[in-house]
């Protein structure tokens, strides 16, 4: 039994997939006629419903994987093989407070919503107002949009004060070094940043205005993935492969300043703990 | 100010990394002298605490990737480069229960273990005491064991039933051709599954296995991950880098069969949901 | 001033590259009017010739890469990338003497004859009628088939007399650890071998029939070869790239046995140097 | 029997290869004891020849990868994977005249004096004085050091008149943007030219002095080379590899201008050929 408002990926004959959101006595109009949403729910994961032509449509349950893939873009959108390093070196899980910026087509912003899970939150901010519209719709589609607060602003002007303090930042915007006081500003003491860039220039550009940040720690990488075609006794690479999505760097607010003075133990005995 | 049993990560003086649970009115010994637990949580993230001979301490909040790279290891340990993306391929998140076999040194256990959550759950099954004990040791630095059910099993014998369901299961074992059976068995119906193999005889192995097997969508692949010396006005890549973790493999259990009778919605209205 | 025979690369206004020996008072067909071949002869390297149409079309010299480049293809061909490679491995070089089988469309046959020069010899083997034709057509049109002994062959029945004592062998065929023994017997002892493959289960098989043969000092490995936009100020890699043409396999024939009794300096004093 | 002036590959009975050229009469110092060079001879490339120990040392005859793999360096020097790309994109081949500026540590030098063969000819310019006699020195020994003309100059006062007309020519320094005009003035026209790069500020640099130059048809690689170990039952990639050389850019000198004026075919008739 599938509960109402969990998220449903629906596989035709065909092999097409759909991302649907499971809510009772609605139909989904397939290419292959009529599919009771309530007979998908009853069924449960991993079972086979039939259309009102009798056609078999499975009922799976999504991975992340799968909603990323679902993304309609309007842009280059983030690929998993980096998606996937982001969430570890930003240190993202059930709880966390991230904040990213700009918003895109929104497949970060899925990745980083799921992973927060309903006691954490996604700060996500967009400056143009079709890229505002369509991230909030495909976070819609996967059921993840009650974890983000969303802000169509420029971050130009300084990140939402909602986020204040968040436990890490994702910055995929053209010109990053613009907004490292902001981001600095923003997060809390030694939390990770990340970046992610396309081209080289851009690197060098951002790590000049790292050197005079309150950012250390500071990694440049880039990841890629080859498939292989999978056949047993003809085992290969497949022909051709992504050669490039972006460049990530990664940083680390420096914390307070090793220069200011520190309370020592004697002195706050009485702070009550 | 940090609460009791949070994960903090010290770093000295020197750049060198601890990862500890903050258990207040306790002393950590670092070579620098005596720091207090409770002065670091007083001080909070971000914030620098001195030991008894002045030397500064940085008290940071670990991310998900300072947690592996803090595993200690007895065997080969995946790379957060292939942890990444094997989270977004299990759909691993709050509230996910997720099956691992072997344990090995924990690194996977330690983000399977971060991402489910206080509501998810991990079972970790390892045949060899020696590797039980190592990553029951690294999931307690990282104060993540209690999500953790944990089983010195052979999982010839079948999975624990505890596990029984779980949304997700990632076998890295030397023959893991051998327990397809058992894996289709203790997951639930549709459930995403994953594989690490070092060599591409095992790959083929594996293949051969799946063909017939409950299992589809099969995905083969390998992450590299290239870094750069961060230097703004010479940027290049790093001289070496790692060639060779492992392959992944990737498949999702087909489902319940077409060919069974499937219960219609008219059939199944008065069954109470 | 060009001479008769030698090779030209001529390319049109719109940037397409056509491949001619040069023939003194022909005319070449152009999509832009006729092109008098003398004129280019007259005009040399680098000139610019007209049409009678008035277009300018460039008088290039050739390097390998373009040939490779022009080579018409009915099969999967070796990229550069490999080519360059194998040169250095099996010691290609003027006046060597080197067999390859199968022709096939006659990529690395190119570079192969190229660098053999006139006071070496390329010795090209190949099964297929079509394959052993369309290599030598590719060989014409660059001017380099009169190096080229070819052999309309299956090579299980032996390689050529006529190639005995060769300094180097590069097998592109399906299965070579069939003709191992003939490859030994056809090369002069201690000599290079290279080997193409697409599927790592080709590797495996070639691996397990080398460690019975005379050959030894093997090497496995594979290229790749990734491009960048050749833009200053926005320098990125291009999106997509090769994976995979094939894996290479490299050995070297163990020469004679050591066991063999071997001629000293003593015993041979009288034979005239 | 191997000819007087030949380059002989020893490998001794541990693997340790020394590359020596054949002088009768002289003795080789081996760890294993003396060798004789003529005994050397009289065996002939495959053949074991034995010290006056009786330990007994194969002689092979070097293929030009163990030729650069022998070059002492005390400079990063070019890889093959590099190398072999190179000679194919400058049409390197026999009676080829290339210009080549720095030495370096000869690496580069000897495919080069390797593959132009005695009737090609390379011309090899180095600003310091070590390395102008390292590279001698390592063309000395392979035996190749007559194909090339050496000059201990500075490019910046422009390349030596000797090498005017010359079919390639690669730029293997710091700057190459400051010695575009020069080289413009030394090739022939229309002729390939390559340079290698390490850094991806100084691609940068150079696509940008390239583009008011009479160079065209830009390319910018890179080439990375993976080996597996050659186990059949456990193939696998080794576990590190190197990630960076440096880059690779090619252009094509553009030619004579189409502006100019150009002979006609009628107007040159009584011109002898």
């Amino acid at each position: 039994m599938i509960e109402t408002g969990e998220l449903v990926l629906l596989i035709s004959p065909e092999g097409k997939r759909y991302l649907r959101t499971l809510v009772p006595d609605t139909t989904f109009h397939t290419q292959d006629g009529l599919l009771h949403m309530s007979e998908a729910a009853l069924a449960g994961f991993g079972a086979v419903v039939r259309t009102h032509k009798g056609k078999p449509y499975r009922v799976m349950r999504p991975t992340l994987y799968d909603c990323i893939k679902g993304v309609r873009r309007a842009t280059t959108i983030m690929y998993p093989k980096e998606i996937g390093y982001i969430l570890l070196k930003l240190g993202v899980g059930p709880g966390r407070r991230v904040i990213e910026a700009g918003s895109g087509s929104g497949g970060l912003s899925t990745a980083l919503a799921w992973m927060v899970g309903d006691n954490g939150r996604l700060y996500t901010c967009e400056k143009r107002p079709e890229f505002y519209e369509l991230a909030k719709e495909n976070l819609e589609r996967v059921g993840l949009v009650h974890r983000a607060s969303r802000f169509n602003i420029d971050i130009a002007d300084g990140f939402p004060e909602e986020a204040r303090g968040a436990d890490a930042l994702f910055l995929d915007v053209r010109t990053p070094w613009d907004y490292l006081e902001q981001a600095a500003d923003i997060i809390c003491p030694g939390a990770p940043v990340g970046f992610l860039l396309p081209t080289v220039n851009q690197i060098s550009d951002l790590l000049r205005a790292l050197e005079n940040s309150p950012f250390e720690d500071i990694e440049v990488l880039e990841i890629m993935l080859r498939r292989y075609k999978p056949v047993a006794d003809r085992l290969r690479p497949e022909d051709r492969m992504v050669a490039h999505t972006g460049f990530l760097v990664f940083a680390r607010h420096r914390g307070l300043d090793v220069q200011e003075e520190l309370p020592h133990v004697e002195d706050v005995a009485e702070v009550p703990q």
